[in-house]
Parts: C-alpha cells; sequence; structure tokens
C-alpha cells in the first residue's frame, strides 16, 4: 500500500499546473466575454480562446489524456485511470475551460471512449478522428422524459430496422451538449428488440446531427442555468430518423453493455473534477472567511465557520482516496470487478460536495449565489450528479442488496 | 389554549381558497406568458391579467390584507398577525402571481408599514396611497456589497444634510424589486451620523427613482435566476443623490428603530408564504411518487420515498405551529416580546423548507431540477432566507446568548 | 387561535412547580441514596421518602392529574389532555421520582385508564382502587422477543379458553415495572383467535403476578443500565398460566381496540415528560457552557457551541407545540381524529430530544457521560422511545401513506 | 499509488483472522462466563481463559504487533504503522478480548511505546519487559475532573520535586484500566513547573500502584457500563505521594513532548479498531435484517434499511482509507508530518461508527440496545471517542485553523 503518486502522474501534475497557472485562469474571463459576444449562445467551442488554449495544451502534451492505454493508442496518452484521475481534478477547480482546453470534456470523452472501443474503422475515421482533434463535438442521447430512465429496460425509444436502415422514433431530455451547433454528432440508445432478454433489448446509433426528422425542441435549465457554456442540455425529438445500419455501434442488441462501459471511466472522470470544485470552494471560503469581518472578529475565527471548514476538509480527504482506490481498482480488475466502488463514489461525491458548496455559499452570503462567484453554478451542477446516471437511491439500493448478500452467504 | 382559526379567518380563507381555485391558478400561465412577451422583461407588473386580478381581488375584499388594525385603516384589512398568516401560506403556494394580485406582495408590504406608521401625511399621500392601490412599486434598500450589513452599524452609505437636503452617497445591492421600472420610491437607509452610539447613527430617506445620481447598475442573480418575475434584485449605486429634507421618514437617527419595526410581520409573511411553498412541495411530491413507476413498483410505495414525505409533513407541522404562535404573540405582546420567537422563525423556516423541496426535487429526477416544475426556482429563493436579514449564524448566536443568560441568571 | 394556558393549567402548574421546588428536588439525593440501601434492588416503590412524597401530594390536590374527565372520576382530577400535558412536562425534569410521587408513573396511568374504561366492577375494584391511592403497580406486557411485535398480527402468545379458564403460553420481554414485587398485576396481550381477522385476534387478560407458571426470566438492559429505579424491564415467560375468564378486559377479540385506546394519552404524556428532559438538558448545558473554560474563553461564548444551543431552543419550540396541538385535538376529537399527529409526535419526540441530549453531554464532557450527571441515563431512555409501540419507521411509512392518500385523491 | 497491501501484512493478516476464528471468537463465550464468576469484578485481566489465548497468540508468532521498528525490538514485532493497521481492525470486530489476547490492549499499548521511547534501562527493566510479557498492566492519568484537561497548560496536578524525591497532589480521573489490581503502574501527567513555558511546564512520573497517599476513588461509568471487562475507568486521588525522581519518565518539563509522541500511534490502533466495530456492526446489521419479517417483508427488503446499509459501507470505506493513509504517512514523515491526518481521523471516525451503531441498534429493536448483543456496549465505547484526547470541537478548530492559514498564505 502506497499512497504517493507514481512519477509520471507527478510531472503530469506539475505540467498541468502550470499550464493553468500561466493559460487558462488567465483567460477564464475573456472565455466568459467571449461567450457573452457570441451570436449563437450555444456555440461555446467557437469562442478564440478556446482555440488559442487547445493548440497550447496539444504543444504541451496535454492533449486527450483522459484515453486509457490499449484505446486509438496514436491519438490518446495512454495513462491508467489513477494517473488520469489526479489531473482531471485539477481541471474540475477552473469551470469548464479547462477540461475544454485539454479536450477531456464531457460527454466528448465517454463518445470517444466508446468510438474507440466499439466503433468500426469508418465510425472511427468519420467521428472520432475529428473528436480527438476537437474539430467537432459530440452527444448521448439516453434519458427521456415519460419513463425512469435509469432503469434501460424503461427506455421507449425505438430503432427499428428498415432494409439498410433504421428508422428512430422517440423522446430525449438532458442531452449535454446537444444545444452546440458544433455538436455533429448524437449517439443514441433505443430499443432495436423490445422482446429480447432484459439487457439485450437495447442498441446503440450514430446520428448526425443534420438528419432528417431530428428536432432539437429545446433548452432545459438547471436550476435557472442553461448551461450553455457548455453546450446546454437539449431535449430532443426523434421522428422516422433513418440512417445507414452502418451507423450501429458495436452489435444489435449490444447498446447495454455499450452503456455500461462507458459508465466506469466517466464516473472516476465526473468525481474527480466535483472534488476539484469542493477545492476550489474550499479555497474560497477560506479565503472569504478570512477577509470578512461580522460583530467585530474575521469570520475566520468565528468557530462555526471554522467547524465548516475542517468538516470540509476531513470529508473531501476521505472522498478522493475512495475515488482514487476505484480508478485503481479498474487498472487491476476492470469495472465489473470495481462495480462497488463505482456505485459507493457516485453515492458519496455529490453529497459531500453539495454540502461543502453549501457552507460556502453561506460564508459568502447573498453573493455567493450570484454571479460574481462561481459557487452558485457550481452547486446547480453538482446537484444533478444526484440523478445523473440514475438517481442515488438507485445505487443505494443495489450497493446494499449486494451487501447483504455477501454478508449472508 | 386553542388551535382552532376564530371565524373571520375561516372566512377569509375559504374566500382565498375560492379566488385561488377560480382566478389565480388558472391564471398562472397566461401571466408567465405575458411576462415573456413583455418589452422590457423587469417591467412585471404592467401584465395585463395582473389588473384583471387585482381589480377582482379588491372586488372581493381581498386587498390590502397584510396591513393590520389601526394603520391607515381605510385601506388596510385591519386583520391581526394571527389572522393574516394562514392567508399568506395560501398565497405562497401559488408562486409570485398571488401576493401581486392581493397587493400584499414584498417588499411593498413593509414599505407601506413603514410609511403607516411613521409616514407624515404627505409621504403618506404621495406614496402610500399609490402604492396601496397598487399603482406603484417600491424597494428597500439597505444591504451592502462591502460590508456584513446585518450588523447595522458597518453600513457605509452616508446621508449628510447640507441645508434643506440630504445628500446620499454609497452603493447597495440585492435591492428586491428594483429593476422593475413601476418600482418608483426607494426607502434609503444610510449614516446620518457615524459618530453617534451604535444604534442612532442611521436613518432612512426617500428616494424617487428618477432622482440625479441614482444608477441602477445591474441585475444580481440568484442561482441562475434574475426573478424578473417579481422586479429582480439590483445592484445600485448613490453619488451625490439629493432629497429634500421632507423625504426624512421618521426623525434623524431613528433609521435602525425603523428597520427594527418593519422586521417582526414581514418575517411572518415570509414564513408563512415559505410555508405555503413547502407544502406544493409536498403535494408535487406526493403526486409524482404515485404517478412514477421504476423497478416495477410506483415511487409512492417505497421506503425511501415515504421518509422523506413523512419527515417532510411531521417537520411542516411543527413549523407552522411556531411561526402562527410568533404571530400570535406579536399581537399579544408586540414584536420587542415576541424577539426570540422571531428569531426562532428566522432560523427554523429556511431550513425546514430547504430540506422539503430538496427531496421534492429528488423525487421528480432532473426534471426537479429545471423550469417544467416551480421546485428549482423555489429553492433558490428560501436558500436566500438563510442571509436574507443576516445570516442563521448571526441570528442563532444572539438567540442562544439570551437563552445562557436566562438560564444562568 | 390563542396559545396561552388556560387558568385551571396556571394554577396547577404554579402548584406542581412549588411542590417540585419544595419538596421533590430536595429529595431527588435522598430517593437515590434509600434506593441504593434496599434488599430488593428492583423494590424502589418501596422506599420511604416516595410516600411522604405522595401523602404530600395528595394533601395538595396534585394526585392522578393524569386520569381525564369522565373516566372513574372520584379519584381522578378530571384534567383534559391538554391541561395535563404541561403538568407532564414538569414531572419529565425530575427522573422518575417526580411521577411516581404523584402517581402519573408509566405504566400504571395507561393500565389505570384501560380499567378505568374496560373494567368491570369488581376489577375495577380489586385493581384499579389501588393503584389509585398508589398502593400497588402494575405492568403491561405485549412486546415479545422473536417476532416484530409493533405489528399486533405477528403477536404468539395464546390466551386459550378452558371452560372458567384462560389458559396463557408464551414469552414477553421489555415488560417495564415488572421486575419490582410491588407490580402485583400484569395485563396481558395474546391471541385468543388466530384464525379471526386481523384485529380482532387479541385480547388482554388481567395475570396477577403470583398466578402459577408465570416466570420472571431476567432483566433486560437498557445500554448499560437495569432502570432498577422504575422496576426495570423484565423477560417473561407464560407456562400454561391460568386465570379466571373474569379477567378478561373487555370482551373477547378486543385486545387490540384496547390496545388503540390506551395509545393516544399515554404518548402525550411520554412525549411531553421527554420535553421536560430535554428542557433540564438545556439548562445543564447552559449552566456547563457558562462556567466551564477552554482555550481562555468560556465555553458559553464561543460559537459551536451557541449554534447547538439555539438549534436546541428553536427544535424544542416547534415539538412541544406540536404535542400540545395533538393534546388539544385529542380532547376535541378523540384519538381516532388525532391519528396523524399522535404518530408525528412519536416520530418527532425522540429524535429531537436525543439530539439535545447528545450536545448537552458533549458540552459536559466525559463527565456528560457517567454518573455525575443525569444526561446519559435520560439518552438511553429516550434512545427507546424510538423502538417503543413500533419503531419509528412504521410509524413514518404509515403517516406517508396516510398523505400520500389524501394529497391524490 | 497503490491499495493493496504488502505480503507481510496479508501473512499476518491470515495468521490473525485464523487465530480469532480457532481461538478467540469460539471462547468469547467462556471469557464473560469467567469474568461473572470473578471475586473481584476488575481482575479480568486474571481469566484463565485469557492466559490460554495469550500462550497460544505467543506461540503464533501474533503478539506485541503493535510496537514498531526500532523500540525495543527483541519483544516487539518491528512493523510499520501501515502494515499494524489492519490487524488492529480485526481485533476490534471482536470487543476487547482480542487485543487483550494479543497484548496490544490500550492502554498499555501507548505505556509499552513510551517506556520503550523515553524510559532508562532501569525502568523498562522494572515495567516495560512484565508489561510486554503481559505478567502486569498499566495506566495512563491525564485527564482531571475540575478543568478541561485536553488544553494540557491546564493540568492541576503538582509534581514538587523534594530532595530525591517527587511530591504528587492532584485529582484524576477517567483513568482506564486503573481498576484492574494487576494494574500496578501508573504514568501520571502533572506540572512541575507551572511558571514554565505553555509546553515545558509539564512533566510525567511512574507512580506504583500501592504508593502511599494515591487513592483510588471509585469507578466512572459510561452510559451505565462500568467497563469492568478491561479494567474500567477510575477516579484517582494523590496526595502526597511521594516517588524517586528516578521514576521520571525523560526529563523534567518534557511532559508534554511525551504525551505528544504516544498519540500517532495510539489513535491509528483506536481509529482501526472502532472501523472493526462497524464492520461488525454492519454484518450484525445485514444478518438481522435478512432474518426479520416485519409488515409481511424481510427488513432486507425495505428501502430505508437498505439505505442505511449502503451508507454505512459507503463511508466506512471512506473511513478507512482515511486512517490507512495516515497510517503510511506517520510511516513516511512522522507524526508531525502527518499531524493534519491524525487530527481528521480522530474528527472523522467517532462521527462514522456511531452513525453505523445507531442503525445497527435500530434493525434490531429494542434487543439492539440490551445485553442481548454487542451494539449498545460499543456505541457506549466510541461516544467517549468524541472527548477522548479532547473533545472533537478542539480538533476542528485546530485544523480548520490549519486549513485557513495554508490558503491565505
Amino acid at each position: 500500500m502506497d499512497f504517493a503518486f507514481d512519477t509520471r502522474t507527478e510531472e503530469l501534475r506539475a505540467s498541468l499546473l502550470d499550464f493553468m497557472d500561466s493559460h487558462v485562469h488567465p483567460q477564464e474571463q475573456v472565455f466568459a466575454d467571449q461567450l457573452a459576444g457570441l451570436d449563437d449562445r450555444w456555440a461555446w467551442s467557437t469562442a478564440p480562446v478556446l482555440q488559442e488554449l487547445r493548440a497550447e495544451a496539444r504543444s504541451r502534451g496535454l492533449w486527450n489524456l483522459f484515453l486509457p492505454v490499449g484505446h486509438y493508442g496514436d491519438l490518446g496518452a495512454g495513462l491508467t485511470n489513477l494517473q488520469y484521475a489526479p489531473l482531471a481534478e485539477i481541471t474540475g477547480r477552473a469551470g469548464h475551460l479547462a477540461p475544454a482546453a485539454l479536450n477531456c470534456a464531457a460527454p466528448d470523452t465517454g463518445n470517444m471512449e466508446v468510438l474507440a472501443m466499439f466503433g468500426t474503422p469508418e465510425q472511427q475515421e468519420r467521428w472520432l478522428r475529428p473528436l480527438m482533434e476537437g474539430r467537432i463535438r459530440s452527444a448521448f442521447a439516453m434519458t427521456e422524459p415519460d419513463v425512469a430512465s435509469s432503469d434501460a429496460t424503461n427506455i421507449e425509444t425505438r430503432i427499428e430496422r428498415d432494409g439498410d436502415e433504421y428508422v428512430l422514433n422517440g423522446r430525449k431530455w438532458w442531452i449535454t451538449g446537444a444545444m452546440n451547433p458544433e455538436c455533429e454528432i448524437f449517439i443514441v440508445m433505443g430499443k432495436t428488440d423490445p422482446t429480447a432478454s432484459r439487457h439485450r433489448q437495447q442498441s446503440q446509433v450514430l446520428v448526425p446531427r443534420d438528419t432528417p426528422g431530428l428536432t432539437v425542441v429545446r433548452p432545459m435549465h438547471v436550476m435557472g442555468y442553461d448551461d450553455h457554456e457548455h453546450g446546454g442540455h437539449a431535449e430532443l425529438r426523434f421522428e422516422d430518423v433513418r440512417v445507414p445500419v452502418s451507423h450501429l455501434i458495436g452489435e444489435e442488441g449490444g447498446g447495454f453493455g455499450v452503456a455500461q462501459a462507458r459508465l466506469g471511466p466517466g464516473r472516476i472522470h465526473h468525481c474527480m473534477r466535483a472534488i476539484g470544485v469542493a477545492e476550489k470552494a474550499i479555497e474560497l471560503m477560506c479565503t472569504r472567511a478570512d477577509s470578512r469581518v461580522a460583530f467585530g472578529r474575521a469570520l475566520s475565527e468565528q468557530g462555526v465557520i471554522r467547524d465548516w471548514i475542517a468538516e470540509s476538509r476531513v470529508r473531501l480527504e476521505q472522498l478522493r482516496l475512495l475515488v482514487l482506490k476505484t480508478a485503481w481498482l479498474m487498472d487491476e480488475v476492470g469495472a465489473r470487478g470495481a462495480h462497488t466502488e463505482i456505485q459507493a463514489i457516485k453515492i458519496a461525491t455529490p453529497k459531500t460536495v453539495q454540502w461543502i458548496l453549501d457552507k460556502a455559499i453561506q460564508v459568502h452570503g447573498a453573493g455567493g449565489l450570484s454571479q460574481d462567484f462561481p459557487l452558485a453554478n457550481a452547486y446547480a451542477s453538482i446537484r444533478t450528479l444526484r440523478f445523473a446516471d440514475g438517481p442515488d437511491e438507485v445505487h443505494k439500493n443495489a450497493l446494499a442488496k449486494a451487501e447483504i448478500r455477501k454478508q449472508t452467504s
């Protein structure tokens, strides 16, 4: 047992921290201003400063770090999950700009992984290469408005074969990134065979944005935010949308398996970025507490505020170790062997980070809820994690069931 | 001891519930649509449907119910705090439309009370009458960006006498309602004598919107909401703003006392409306739980969801009784005698209602955070109550100090 | 709506507070010393000082206050639930001595109510009169070790008719008071007809302590306490225990109804005494905080401690109002009409009081867990309330089910 | 970074688990019975079964495992903190018998470390050797009844030099193990020079049990338990107690430093044993939930119970990683470098384990609070950890202060 990062991780951390300090943080306001000046408020990825940062990141070898060993290796960095995790944390400290600059932003990362693992050479050439070069964006369309789609068997979108084509009909929502006109390709989950066994009914197909019958209905809001700075969350309607059968990912009926495969690494990325968010919140909380005086004493000298800061630190240290252990376990035994831990970090992360953000907001007073600090926006984002990939309650239920089985067998 | 409402309260409740069902609820969407169509997004009070509802409310005797006995009685309803409280709860169930339709919306209510209690006949004729007739709106400018202004001695805005005029300089923010162009009059708290004793330094003056030197700098956001549907929250700048000395409210150095006087009733209104919000959330939570199926069973049959519903009901019943008791105590012994209880409801209400809203959101899944339900917007609003009139921690500290003194004397 | 106590209540409160100050509190240590000197550690009710206090209480008209109007009125005080509730709170502040001195100690109170309501004249003469005169004690035997007996249909103890006798077989535990040799009569719940409908299977019969076949197996401990100072909690075994059929309470198959009837008032008593416990804890917490210095400042000046004290006060005020409202509702519409509220106070009370006790203990440091303060013993007692009459989870489940039904019908 | 145990740890874990299964667990009831039969209820270490287990442990190389590399190495096992930690967890699952059987029970472990590190050859020969051979027991007397002794500068016990002797006067309480007559030696903390600088006032001296002037006043109770099965917690009085100056540990004025040195490893042991307690609680909770039926379904199928089990697992995994990391850090950079982490585990451990125990108790119903399960006793023990070595609040305050300093420098 050893709690130190290995040499490559330390080198990459140093390199990334340097890039953040010298390039990303100084440009955060520029990025915000450029976004505000866009003709299409959703076309965030066209902001000029982002192109510059990408070029710089690429020249520094900080590009596509997320893609693990063995996947389409000429473009990926070949890091293990454990090596990439602390880098994801660093990007999480700086909002949406850092992941985008490194081409490590969700949901593109998951989509690239899926294409790297399951894509045909043609699919990879057409979609994966431009994604890995940051020339286009992508979205993953799974969640549906009318059913509890965390239970994949509830999915209602139909993908029916008709000759050489698949025909899609259905509704999706909360499709992150899809409002961005540069989001050119959607990976869509639907049912090809509702009569098959529970986990063989679903398939995933690639649907280009401009396919007839595909309508972007509206943007969904998250606590008042439309999240345009990373492409929003769209409601989509598929009406007799036709794609060639060559757009199938993997095999027919294999959609559930493809979805599972993308889950593990993505969840670690999400959790580590959320930990970065919490670190930023602790920093802001301390800075504010130190500079603000009420009733004759700095907030930083008041017991209740100190209690929040101490609790934040103690909770976050525990959480980070669990996520890192999960990354290590993924590397050692794969997603299936790390199943319980992957559930555990999904349960633990939003709860802890949300708690820290709430306290950081409180220390900032009303300003903490406003546009003057990143805390309220972060709170809204983290709050969504309690539903994303299924509500926490579903995961707790499953984890407990397994625990009881283990203890009583 | 008697926990039943008196006859007048029951009659007014019945009348108000009927008005809500027949007129307010059916027009909520109309109001939203009219707001969306305004040229000035902040001019919410000009929505045509609101004028119709006001006329109807007035014809039904549901107008200015908030104004207690003895204050400017020809317009007010003369209800006790205890009689008005359950009516405020009912209006809280239906967002911002209901209070506005009844001319019982904050911050106008507090401003009208202040003018009724402390205004000169000229001030009342010029500002109170149009406010009570719903012809103009008002704002109360106390909070400042640079200091912890829950401690009134920290206030930095200066009000300096210069001949027959007062000259104001300073910055304010979170001035609710002030983005609305119909908000014609601001009550501004500032220091007339920074050398006086702690609670005699402040005064309040009336500043018309169009006074030179007064700039509306920007709207503040609450999470992602700008709250334009009730006038937003403005940052204001006062640069050599001049008003005649006749615009002073009460006496010079009396600003702290005026602020205290408005606090009690206003807090009861806020808390009761928040309880109405929580009731709506429980209703939505139950309805949703009953209609949604996951993993083969309705959510309403799942233990964790039931636990949330039971906890919500049990917590809310306790909270409501405390607020009602506080209203009763205000009527019996005045705000000073009810001091501890007024602090207690300030501490208890946001915490309880926020908890209920969080669970109601969770039951709704991602939709609960979106514009499709009123829950996320309500959450943001209620969250601000943990700072409004000073953060909870300040009130807890004071309440505890008094408790310790009582127990050890 | 009126939150003031009526005149009779105020008079009785004054009278009881005077009795507590002049007689009960000064004798608490004497009582403890006398208990320590008993030959039979369980015979708490034989302590000489208790007899003196009882005589005094009786002479002051503070005797059997718990028994409501209309029940066996020549001995009872005829108070409403709402009038008695604040008196129960006062007794709760002083451990087990005060209720015993007033002949208002559980489980005798519930047993006396049952005998007053359902007893035959012979049963009343033989058992009720000596109980009301404080000459004997009683126990109520319902809970069983092998089943979740909060669900009465699970009860396994058999009561079988055999000619003019009932024959009992079964096991019971947690039978409070039963270790005391002065506990002469047990009311035993069992099944007379397991084939009847769900709530008609049970009956209650009177079993004198010395009946052959009844064995007191052992005392149960609560945390490390055996609660000998109020009769302990016994495990009992019934092996072919025979009583005449005249020992049936009410009618055969009516046991569930009898159990329900005793629940409402008893729960209000329990909750109000628990509130008295919490009041005592707040007093001790404040006194200690005020007298103890750490790191250069009194605990009472430290923010975290003040936060606990404020939270304690705010939570307790809400809880008390809910219990008082429930008492009022019981008086107005009976136990059936107050069903939801009776569940609610069962859920809310132990949670709140346990929280307050935990904080009071923490303020006392290690001493708070020891025999030097009443806090740890109180904690253990209050902790049992989360199971007594069924675990909280059962009550929450039922309350939520009713709420959902109400909201969706 | 590597989350697997090393080979030696795995071997020792296997060996220890085998010993637990084959020898310790089968004898737990025997040990309890023998304790109940002792003439002196405090002489727990004389139980015959314990001697057998010790012999067996010693023959298996499972003796004195706690003593780290470099300390008195001929008797100690020479494990790192990280190697010993998972072994401490295993012993924690089985109450007080396992640590005693392995000669790894507190407070003897800390006392042995102190003697190994700071003892003179004479002190080691006279006290350390018999302790390491399990022939005598020891106690550490620091806490005082009249002051907040977590702040060492508050200590009032005096140690005054008089010629070749030290003279001790003062009171101590919560001296764990001291009721056991086999506890032959006390390490006593007191002030040799109250005028010296803050952390140079204290010294530690060895006081044999039979020294005149030393009185064991009484046993302290912990929530009703006297903890006689591991020597209880005594109140001690020192009246002109004289020991030769050769009984000084380390140097005069070095007492604070000696106390600090024993803290780190001891806290890791405590925390890992507490994690073992929590593991046992989860096991019992699952077993019970699986076997108990209420309202027609096993508890293990009910959502709220599953929520508790999942939360227990998720919280415990995080906690364990933090404690293991702290052990690793101690090995890498010493106690001073691991200061923040040592505080963090002190804060996190009791809170988490107490929460798990509370839920495990609730799943067991009233039985969970009784002598029939180890849960309530464990709860009382763990509850004391929130004060031991200073209340959590003191540690949170210090940790937050350091965090603020780090973030704002």
